[in-house]
C-alpha cells in the first residue's frame, strides 16, 4: 500500500506549465517510483517513432486488479515523463479480451482499508489516461466490458477489432452496481447524454457494430489488421505539434478530470459505503458465482 | 386547487433514500391523495408482470389542462408508491392525438392565481415524470407537438407509430411562445444542442420519420404493433436491477431536475409575467381562433 | 482605436429588454457609430423582405485584420438597430474563399496595445454574431478554416457550396496555437464534444462533404444554387415571430456568451501572454513564410 497515492501530481496539470528545459538522454526513464514492475503489462517503447506499445497480458481476463492499476498507473507515469515517448497504443496480449474491467475479488469481502485503495488506484488509472498528455490509441482486440470500457473511453482514439462477438460497453447496472459519475462523464464526453443514459440504464453491451454506429468506437478493421491501423492513427495525430495538441486536450478534458479531483475522498467514501453494503456483496458473489459456472 | 402542492416530495429525491422496508400488500395503493379522481387519464396495472398502462383520454386533444396535469400527477404518485408497479407505458386513447400539449385555454384571460396554479401543475407533472424511479414508455400514437412532446421526451425511451402524419417536436416558437428552460433542458438531453437549437428556434413540428432521423424518437414501428412493441421494450427494461437502473436514472438526470427545483418560485413567476403581457394574450387569443375555425 | 470599444452594448443583451417602443421609420439607419467605413465588407438591405447581404470582400482571402473585424462588427450593429433588417446573409465575395480567418500579421511582431485592441475586436466580432437577435445564415462559397469557421459557426445556419476542394474546420493546432475556449464552446454547441475534441485536436480542415457528415455544415448546394437556397433559408426562419425566436436563441446560446463576457479581461491577457512567447512568434512567421511560398 506505499504505492498510492503515486510520486506525481496527474499529467494533466503539466499542461499549463512551461515546456521543461533540455531533455535528458532520450530513453533514460526517470525513476521516481522504485515500487514498479512489470508483470501484469508489457510495455515497449519505440524510440524512433516515440509511440509506445502497451500490452496487457494479465490472464485469463486482463482484469484491473489492485496489482494491474498499480503497474498500468506506473507504467503511464514513466512514459509521461520521459521525453522520447509521445504517443503509446493500448492494447490485450490476451485472445478475445481487451480488458474484463474492475475485479470483483478486490470489491468482496476485503477490508474498508482495503476497498479504499483500491478505489484510488481506479481514479488515480483514470486521472492518469483520461488526462494523458502523450496521444493515447486504444486497439481494442477483444470484449471490453466496464472497466474495460473505461480504459478505452479515455483514450484520444479507439479502433476495434471488426468482430460482433466483441462487445464493448458500460454493463455495471446488469451486474447491480451503479457506474461512477466519472465514467458516465467520459461516457457522455464520447457519445452524447442520449446514448449514453440508455446505455448505462440497460446496462448494455454493444456488439462491434453497433459500438461504431454509437461512437463508442472510432474505427472497425479486421483484427489482423488492427495494430497497422493503430500505428497509422498514432502517425497522423503525431504530426501535430505536440504543445497545441496538448493544450486543446487539456481544454476539452479538463471540467471532467477537475470534477473527479474535487470530489475525490468523497467519491472514496460513496464506494466503500455502497461495496460494504450486504446487498451489494450478495449480488457481487451471486456473479461471481455465475462467471465461475460459465467457466 | 386544494390539491396541489402534491402531498409528497418529488419521487427522484427517494433514489437516495434507503429502500423502503418490507412492501404492503402488493397492488394496495397508498392514499395520500385523497381528491384523487378518474376521469381524463385510465389507469391499469397488470400485477403480475409490475407494468402499468396509462391511457390520456381526454378528447378531442388530451390537453393538457389543470384537471388533467393533476390527475397525472397523482397517477404517477399513485404508481410510484405502488411496489407492485416497475413501470408505466404511457398513450393515447384518442385517435390520431397523443397530447396537443399545454391546454391554452388554462392561459387565457384568467387571474394571475390560476396562472401560478397552472404553472405549478406543468411543473410538477414533469419533475414526477422525468424524474420517475418506474421505467416510463411513451407509446406515442399520434401527433404529439408542445407539451405532448415533453412528455414522451421525458420518458426512458420513445417508440411512435411509423405514420409521416404523425408529429412530434416543440413548437412554441411558432405560437410566439417560448419553451421553459427546463422543457429545453430536457430536449436538449434527448437530441443535443445543436438539433435542439434549430428546432426550438423553428418550432419545428417533425414527422415521424424525421423525428427518429434526429433521435427525438426511438424507434418506428406499425400502429397496430405500437403496443406489443412497447411490452417488449418494457420487458428489456425491467430485466435490470431496479435500484441499479434507479441511481443510473437519477445520475443522469439529476442536474436538469435540480435545476428546476432550485428556480421553480422564479420559473412560476416568469410565466406569470410572460402570459399576462397583452401582447401574449393576443397571440393566444389568435391561435385558438385559428384552432377553431380549422376544425 | 476609438472605435473600440463599440458604442453599445452586445445584441444579446437586448433580448431580455421589453421590446422597443414605435419604430423608428423603417430603413431609417440608427447612427451611433459616425466611425462606420465601408471598405472590406459590402452590405446591401433589401427591405422589401427585411433582409441583408453581407459580403466580404477584402482579397485575397478575406482575413479577419483589425480593420476587417471592426468593420464586421459596425456593420453587424449598424443592421441590429435598423428596424427594417431582420436576417442577414453572410458570403464571401472572393472566389474560393469565405474567410481565411484572423489575420497573422496582426499577431507577429506588434506591441502588446495592438494585441489587446486586436483580441478585443475578435472578441466583439463574435459576441455580436453569435448573440445576434437577427437571423444569421452563413453561405460559406469557399474555404473556411480557423476564424473564418468561426464566423460559420456562429450563425443560425450553414449552407456550403457542394465542392470537396472547399474545406472548413478551427485548424488552429495545425499553427501551434490553440482555439480559445469560446471557439470550443461554438464549435461543441455545433458538433458536440466528441467531434469537437478529435477535430480540434487534429486541427481538422474537412472537405464540404465530411463537414455535411459530422453536422459542422447544414447542407450542401451547387455552388451556382447557394444564394437562392440561402434566401429561401432565411425566408422559413423569418417566417417565426421574431421576439419568440430570439427569445429561445438567446435561452440557448446565452451561457456560452455569458462566459465569455465574465472572462473577457482575462481571455485578452491570456491571449498577450501566449502571442508574445518567442515560440509562437516562431510558429507564426514559419507559417507565415509557408503560406508566402504557396502562392
Amino acid at each position: 500500500s506505499g504505492v498510492l497515492p503515486l510520486c506525481r501530481s496527474p499529467a494533466w496539470d503539466r499542461a499549463t506549465r512551461p515546456p521543461p528545459s533540455p531533455s535528458p538522454a532520450p530513453g533514460l526513464p526517470l525513476a521516481p517510483c522504485r515500487a514498479f514492475s512489470n508483470n501484469k503489462i508489457q510495455v515497449e517503447l519505440d524510440e524512433s517513432s516515440g509511440v509506445a506499445m502497451m500490452k496487457f497480458k494479465s490472464p485469463p481476463v486482463n482484469s484491473l486488479s489492485l496489482e494491474f492499476l498499480t503497474e498500468f498507473s506506473i507504467s503511464l507515469e514513466k512514459l509521461e515523463n520521459n521525453r522520447a515517448c509521445r504517443g503509446v497504443i493500448i492494447t490485450s496480449a490476451v485472445p478475445k479480451i481487451f480488458s474484463s474491467g474492475l475485479d470483483i475479488t478486490e470489491m468482496c469481502g476485503k477490508s474498508v482499508e482495503h476497498y479504499s485503495e483500491f478505489w484510488r488506484a481506479v481514479q488515480e488509472m483514470w486521472l492518469r489516461l483520461y488526462g494523458s498528455n502523450m496521444v493515447t490509441v486504444a486497439a481494442v482486440n477483444g470484449s471490453s466490458p466496464a472497466g474495460g470500457c473505461l480504459v478505452a473511453l479515455s483514450c484520444d482514439y479507439r479502433i476495434m477489432a471488426e468482430n460482433p462477438k466483441f462487445s464493448i460497453g458500460l454493463n455495471e447496472a446488469q451486474l447491480g452496481i451503479v457506474a461512477p459519475f466519472w465514467f458516465k462523464d467520459t461516457f457522455v464526453n464520447v457519445v452524447g447524454h442520449r446514448t449514453a443514459e440508455r446505455s448505462l440504464q440497460l446496462g448494455s453491451l454493444h456488439p462491434a457494430p453497433e459500438a461504431l454506429r454509437l461512437g463508442l468506437v472510432d474505427e472497425l478493421v479486421p483484427e489482423e489488421k488492427l495494430m497497422e491501423k493503430a500505428a497509422a492513427v498514432m502517425a497522423q495525430w503525431l504530426a501535430l505539434p505536440d504543445h497545441a495538441r496538448q493544450l486543446t486536450k487539456t481544454m476539452m478534458r479538463k471540467a471532467v478530470l477537475d470534477r473527479l479531483v474535487a470530489h475525490r475522498e468523497e467519491d472514496i467514501k460513496n464506494f466503500i459505503t455502497f461495496v460494504s453494503k450486504e446487498s451489494i456483496q450478495k449480488s457481487l458473489r451471486m456473479y461471481m458465482e455465475m462467471l465461475k459456472k460459465r467457466k
